[in-house]
């Protein structure tokens, strides 16, 4: 996508030096900050301090990881041992979205009967830029599939507004391209809709404030600020025609984990009647988990992301302790929204309802599993 | 109550000079100010600007305020169109709170027969003492009577933690002492049972975590810090017993307005089945709105609450923009929480359900208007 005016991915290779470029996320919008990933361990740290966020860029992120494994091993031999381990580390750095696994599973894949290292390097390399523009795909066509939601919401409102509320960032930044959720209402605005979006500021880490606002105002697409907690206000007073998220998560039953607080707007969009879409690459669907909300791992993180607050004053970015010094704070960082409150999934194939039957209808392929 | 062993209450009179002092609430937890109001003009920027906020602190704060308008009138001889418009000014310092229009009517309708300035000043001056005694003793018994149910979940848990979850701060500093939501809390705490809070912070101005983690954490309250995003996730989770909010007005049809986002708790609480209450003075009411989530007024504050969030680095006190600086933002201070998903009102005359017919009964001198 675009930002002033230059085209950027998330991340990229850097086919000079080999290494993996992204932009540190944690730094936005103050700051815009490339960095490099020349190791499995920058790899693991990128993912987990969340310098990468998003279902399908932890994906990617993942998938070259396990380029940089074979990229930086010793010897011409590569050992399976050391693979399968290399693997396993990059698999563990953070818990709840599945694309991860996906992902270095692929690639993995590809790799296991290959011994010779510059062989390895360059089916790694290839794999894991396939992934790169396979989602990249997937999201310009979660965008095709979605943009007739919002045509007809316009149509229905005679043109005026259309008026969509997401929460975190599940836009390019979270992705490769598009983004999932704002790939239908980027898909508006070029296609000439009158569309405007409520961003939920996504406490703890704040990705909508810092992300989606930014993402947004760099595309000239409206939008509006608001707290986690305004969204029902607004849906009541018929302020919202549709909430369009992303998933980290979604079992093949249709439960969406997403980030902690999806679960609270999918109860006033059903309490208001208004359409609540997940959007979604089928990388990110769960072909194994039946019961969403007991059985998919939610992460706990540092309570400090909640008694801190980053932002910038004077030119610096730094952090501002908001509580009581010595209060205890607890960091559950997903929620799961069960099926039966989700009008549909966009996805790369098109939309369907939050059940088994449809999901599956969708993605024949899976049901064999 | 007490606040490092010595007795506070967030607004007092002080007997040598006549004036009012209040702590100034903005700069909690991190420094513990007190600040004079001499004038009418400082009593409606200590509202407006949030130095005091509740129901019944606000509500006490213009008693005060008339006070102050009596006592700086320049002659002898007071005029009843002066006295007439201060009030109206004091009213209209904040929309949403009822408590505000209750207390200045109750000192301004025991004034407007009386010309004489020093014999308004004692009138005056004693019904705002009356108004924070009333209050404060409403509290006490809203504790009382709210004891019971925290008792009953004890016993059905057989003795393990009661797990209570509260949104803004409905505590002792929104009060004159106890709290509303609060105080049915510090009651169980005394009576020895084994309770412990969850407490939302409260976007944009993170009273729950500035001034619930402080109150709780002075009083030694056990207590955890979760976003306001995390409620619903614990409830699927039964890691909440019982849910119970202060409100800023609440109509005798029982639709209760509070802190932005406290729908979205209500929504969670029925969609998993836990008692949902709210504790209220019966000061809170409004006897003359029919349906809340209508007409009840939404104050909509400056958006830069929403952008720079307030916190302390390196033993000062200051803001940091979260957002894009160009970001637009919306900030709307309430919403109105229907009826039909509460559980019960906890009042000084006991508990009651949410519906007109139970109100009344309560209060069945308030059925003749």
């Amino acid at each position: 996508m675009s930002n002033n005016g230059e085209k950027r991915r998330p991340i990229w290779r850097d086919k000079e030096t080999g290494s993996i470029k992204i932009i540190d996320q944690r730094r936005l919008p103050h700051e815009l900050i490339v960095v490099d990933l020349q190791l499995v361990n920058d790899c693991i740290t990128a993912i987990q301090d969340m310098y990468v966020r998003g279902a399908p860029l932890i994906g990617v992120t993942g998938a070259y990881g396990v380029y940089l494994a074979v990229l930086n091993f010793p010897t011409q031999e590569i050992e399976a041992d050391y693979l399968i381990s290399e693997c396993r580390r990059i698999k563990a750095a953070r818990p709840t979205a599945v694309n991860l696994s996906w992902a270095v599973d692929r690639v993995y894949d590809k790799l296991k009967h290959i011994s010779n290292k510059d062989q390895a390097i360059s089916v790694a390399q290839q794999e894991a830029d396939l992934i790169a523009e396979l989602e990249a795909e997937n999201c310009r066509k979660i965008g095709a599939h979605g943009l007739p939601v919002i045509r007809n919401i316009s149509r229905e409102k005679d043109g005026r507004t259309v008026n969509v509320l997401t929460h975190c960032n599940a836009g390019w930044l979270a992705c490769v391209e598009y983004g999932t959720a704002t790939a239908p209402i980027y898909a508006a605005f070029d296609a000439g809709i009158d569309v405007h979006v409520w961003v939920d500021e996504t406490r703890p880490l704040n990705q909508g404030a810092r992300l989606t606002a930014w993402e947004l105002g760099q595309q000239g697409v409206k939008h509006t600020l608001i707290t986690d907690n305004a969204g029902g206000h607004l849906m009541q007073h018929a302020k919202v025609d549709l909430v369009i998220v992303g998933t980290d998560r979604t079992t093949f039953t249709g439960d969406v984990a997403n980030k902690i607080g999806t679960y609270l707007k999918a109860l006033a969009a059903k309490d208001n009647q208004i359409p609540f879409y997940v959007a979604l690459p089928s990388s990110t669907f769960d072909w194994h988990i039946n019961d969403g909300v007991k059985d998919i791992p939610i992460e706990e993180r540092d309570p400090n992301e909640i008694k801190f607050v980053q932002g910038r004053k004077a030119g610096k970015t730094l952090s501002v302790l908001i509580s009581p010094a010595d209060s205890p704070a607890a960091n559950f960082a997903f929620d799961v929204t069960p099926a039966r409150l989700v009008t549909g999934f966009i996805t790369e194939r098109g939309i369907c309802k939050a059940s088994a039957q449809d999901i599956k209808q969708l993605f024949p392929e899976k049901s064999k599993r």
